[in-house]
């Protein structure tokens, strides 16, 4: 996988071989985007197995323990329990069957992952691209792009699918204080792929609004309840109120795996809460007192009714209500 | 004067011998905050006079080249061109004056300027300091404190002035990017003068105003319009419609010399625009592409009607209106 920590100064591809190395890379960020966590977590349960060499006997045991262990990694995202709980499906249904057939249908399994989230990004994409107006603008908060997926992405593959019909118009990023997913990434990985974009600090976004440079505001999400309330970066929720105050709608962009009915509305979401140090320095530059207090939610929960609408590999929701949700999701269940 | 640029790390003082250093030193945000802007550039008159060595005759000449070009350093904050029409003014009065006695009534003039501003900060917190409830919590953003000032400051006179008087409360600072004021400075002020401090990315207000953290949002101004319309840090004008939206009072604290009462609103006080290497780079640590696009303005203009009330060393004016403004004023003027 990319190391994403490390861009855009340098684009380094590593390799884990332990689930240790798996956990790590999602715990720091080398891997992050709801969707990639998912499918980073479906190859982990592999390496995981094949670190621990199981017998014919003992493998379930061993997948249930790497299942365990990686699940504990980061709590926001719901990508990450519906990938392992989809390793552990199919482990379920392999009554019998030694390690050696057992792995090659879970690898498969693991790719079926991939590809599913390849073809859903670009199904978001399709959904979502009429969207964006000729002419205009659209901002986006964090990196719901190809690095945050297998490819393609959630928020940017609807900027993508407009710009591959030929559609022109400006997207703004937000920086995305403190780990800078929207500079780091978003803007490196939008001017890579042809975009018109242009990097913007977080509380910068309420003038670009009030400027009229935008038409519309498209992020990703990490969790989305069952009435449609949605966690995402940090920052998420502030930008889909003042786009309210705008008159400027806000959509999410995410495939079903990213709904958790089991959650009726998004105060039952976990957040995490990041270390301190992540606020008060910049990578090995410290910007504040080195032992003031911080606050440090890593996401915020966005609720239904900010949202315009709902972009899913299964159709646009719009407008967002438990009924629609439910109707879109069950309709090609 | 405080180099505030290597604030938090280091606490070191300049000393600048040429209307160049003075005008560098404001440029480059060394010394920073409307109204310590004022003062730096009432002594810089005298720093570029003493530094052209003017004769009897020609001290007028020098005084005028000198005003000229420190009005050139910044364009938003109107302390700095009050500060350079209040020495200009000075001067005028001073017919016939020996350099040495012009000198001399000039210095005092910077005196004055200076503290005036003091006492005008300590007058802003004894009229702004109920507005924060006991056991309550406190939004500012920027700084707005001791080091924008010539001492206590504005917003945060209003928490040292409730800190004084036993309250017990906590202030939330947003660290302010691109420059991250808030981070290096105000956490660092507030937390020496024993004020209970949390530092928080400019993305997480909404949240903290959400989860019902904070009762009341208190900011500075670099200008303020004849309606009430304020320019303030980039930012501001976010966190106004944020508040709005919570239910949250905003109010702006600013002395008189705030006030351009030669504007009608907002839209025509001038927003300064700022190098995109601020954004790309934190320090000497690149966050984003080198040659992204960036939007960079510095400040921001809130609308009267976001505010609740505009704290004055006057007195509070609340609810905002032209007539309100004039009259507060013009009471003591």
């Amino acid at each position: 996988m990319i190391d994403q920590t490390k861009l855009p100064g340098e684009l380094v591809t590593i390799t884990c071989r332990t689930s240790t190395e798996v956990w790590d890379a999602i715990k720091q960020l080398k891997v992050r985007g709801a969707p990639a966590i998912g499918v980073a977590a479906a190859y982990g349960v592999i390496v995981g197995l094949d670190e621990a060499s199981p017998g014919d006997a003992n493998w379930r045991d061993a997948l249930a323990t790497t299942c365990d262990y990686l699940a504990t990694s980061r709590p926001t995202a719901v990508n990450l329990f519906w990938a392992l709980d989809r390793m552990r499906r199919k482990a379920a249904l392999l009554a019998g069957a030694t390690w050696k057939d057992a792995r090659g249908a879970l690898l498969t399994e693991a790719h079926a992952i991939r590809d599913e989230d390849a073809a859903m990004c670009r199904a978001i994409g399709a959904n979502g691209q009429h969207l964006i107006p000729e002419g205009g603008g659209v901002l986006t908060h964090c990196n719901a792009g190809a690095l945050a997926t297998s490819e393609y992405g959630t928020a940017l593959a609807v900027m993508y699918a407009a710009h591959e019909k030929g559609r022109k118009f400006k997207a703004y990023a937000d920086e995305t204080r403190p780990l800078l997913q929207g500079s780091r990434l978003t803007v490196w990985e939008l001017t890579r792929g042809g975009i018109d974009a242009t990097l913007i600090c977080d509380n910068m976004a309420a003038v670009v609004m009030r400027e009229k440079k935008v038409n519309v505001v498209v992020t990703g999400a990490d969790r989305i309840a069952a009435n449609g309330d949605a966690a995402n970066k940090i920052g998420t929720y502030g930008v889909a109120v003042l786009a309210k105050a705008h008159g400027i709608p806000f959509y999410v962009a995410a495939p079903s795996s990213t709904f958790d009915l089991s959650i009726p509305d998004g105060s039952a979401i976990p957040i995490e809460y990041r270390d301190p140090g992540e606020v008060r320095a910049i990578g090995s530059q410290a910007i504040a007192p080195a032992d003031v207090a911080c606050y440090t939610p890593a996401f915020d929960v966005t609720p239904a009714e900010l949202i315009a609408g709902i972009i899913t590999e299964k159709g646009l929701i719009s407008p967002v209500s438990r009924e629609a949700i439910a109707k879109t999701l069950g309709a090609a269940s």
